[in-house]
């Protein structure tokens, strides 16, 4: 990314084991989150950016100190690096790693990372972080294992953070990729109604299809009007913020009774300030932040082997790499909802 | 209260019963809180106050649909008076009652509340609020039943806001009656390492009998430093923020690691802006503000009732009602940790 609304597909050398923990892993599908949307708007000055952070690849190469990964092994790389034993790690915190790395930016030896919208990706931190998928991988599940990278586990997030269980009423706010997901996730733990907002009809579809009882179309006061008049003057237990607007936070808040749970996972696009005093006043406990992508994996991996969870279904459109600038286009435009680029 | 610094024990009228489900409690035992000290540093303008908020007595008379409580009753007030049907109330969220009232207000027929620094209380909501102790009552019980009006359900709320459990490593920001009864509640629900933030030696006592196995001294940055070095460059998994300052939420905040929780329970003094960005990066989740009291009662008298725990021991000082005003220049001036006053 270069500048606002310049997207560029461009050759760079193939990256090489520089440290015995790195694995190089080929890219089999990578795809444009809408965190990357931010940058995509207002690019805000500085060198152009290696950009994606998503992705599911083979493993073409093995540091020496690598000894639980092999070449060959299908791989689903988090979203953030992270070396599974500082004390954030252990308490299953992998995204604040003391020591974590993110795609795009450089390792703890200064060393580039590239972006996961690319053909081959060295991992430091790899075995750490990357989970295999057992057995042979039909092509079929790629969509579906690509989600687990960010999207699946960032809806996942903000629903444990939400503390969401079984009979909870739950608002989602946010109708993009990661609101969707967060809809599949609350379905998941148990809620028992759970009311989308959203205004467009095939975002609709899909929150129906992951578990949404409700839609709400309405923003600001009149959603709360429109939840409220739907729960018979009640709010809900918990409520989800998926965009990282401070609108949607107030709608998120509002959204919520006395003593209820707010998720957050929406990248913050700007500051958002939160006054203690009305958390006081309501007794609500908000938690999230960016998903521990690499702890949820392996519980909603076998959660997509098995067929109970479908969560590729939010990529509408697939996209060969070369047409990335397309992919960002779409969902700026929101022509798409999350797009699938296959290098 | 009149003014700042200027408490006054006046004669009133006794309460009479208003509405079929009224209570008349005379008042065995009142107390002065720290969230009192706020308007008496700086009283702010307005007409005199009804003050005190925690108390037990016995049951004088009940109004004719009061049908679970007798007169001659023993019974617990909690801070806040709550309907028991809202639908905050149905989930424990007590102290947010859609219907509730507090003491020293007026309830929602705009009939006073006395204050319960008093001799007979008017309770509306009597019986959806109060708690029966069992029995006879032996007197040296009465400060460990006087406590969980407020202070030891609200200690119990902060550690439960931050869902403390088993194993452990909990900071407590704040040494008066709440952090020292946070202390308490942390002990009581399993942490292994307690780490108390007090510099005044009486309080670093009563801390150490609660459960703390940590005393820091420091504040602010210095705070952190050293709790850092005592844990070998790790951070606290909870922290309880027990004083309603924003160098409080700050230095608490500044205590857990990545995706630490966060319990705050001090009434803010003041606005407190939280920055969710911060939140955001470090994964941390913030929850807390009243205690449900009238939830957490009676888990915590079972406790009290057998033995197990004492949190009484806050209450460094006894005084006649009389000497009221006494008792609070005794704590405004720290001579005090809480005083419990006798009509």
């Amino acid at each position: 990314m270069a500048g606002t609304r310049d997207v560029r597909l461009e050759e760079r050398p193939d990256p090489t084991i520089l440290a015995p923990g790195d694995v190089i892993v080929r890219v089999v599908a990578a795809c444009v989150c809408g965190s990357d949307l931010w940058g995509y708007r207002d690019f805000g000055g500085g060198r152009p950016r290696l950009m994606g952070h998503e992705m599911v690849g083979v493993i073409e190469q093995i540091g020496d100190a690598v000894a639980t990964l092999s070449v060959g092994d299908f791989v689903i790389a988090p979203f953030s690096l992270s070396d599974g034993t500082c004390q954030s790690c252990r308490a299953g915190s992998t995204s604040v790693c003391d020591h974590g790395a993110f795609f795009g930016t450089r390792d703890e030896d200064r060393h580039p990372i590239d972006g996961a919208q690319g053909e081959l990706i060295r991992m430091p931190l790899g075995e750490s972080s990357l989970v295999v998928v057992p057995g042979p991988v039909d092509d079929a599940l790629v969509p579906h294992l690509l989600a687990l990278s960010d999207v699946a586990s960032t809806g996942h997030h903000a629903a444990v953070s939400a503390r969401v269980g079984p009979g909870d009423v739950v608002v989602v706010v946010g109708d993009g990729a990661v609101g969707l997901s967060a809809v599949l996730a609350a379905s998941r733990l148990g809620a028992k109604r759970i009311i989308a907002m959203s205004r467009h009809a095939d975002r609709q579809a899909v929150a129906r299809e992951f578990g949404a009882t409700d839609i709400i179309e309405e923003r600001g006061e009149d959603a709360i009007a429109a939840l409220r008049k739907l729960l018979d003057g009640d709010l809900a237990d918990a409520a989800l913020e998926c965009v990282g607007t401070a609108e949607a936070m107030e709608q998120t808040i509002g959204s919520v009774r006395g003593g209820g749970r707010v998720g957050f996972v929406g990248v913050p696009g700007d500051r958002i300030d939160l006054d203690i005093n009305r958390l006081f006043r309501g007794n609500i406990t908000i938690g999230g932040g960016m998903a521990p992508a690499r702890t949820y994996i392996p519980e909603l991996l076998a959660a997509v082997l098995d067929g109970s969870m479908q969560p590729g279904k939010v990529f509408d459109l697939e996209l060969p790499l070369a047409e990335v600038a397309e992919a960002y286009a779409a969902m700026d435009e929101r022509r798409a909802i999350k797009v699938l680029l296959r290098p």
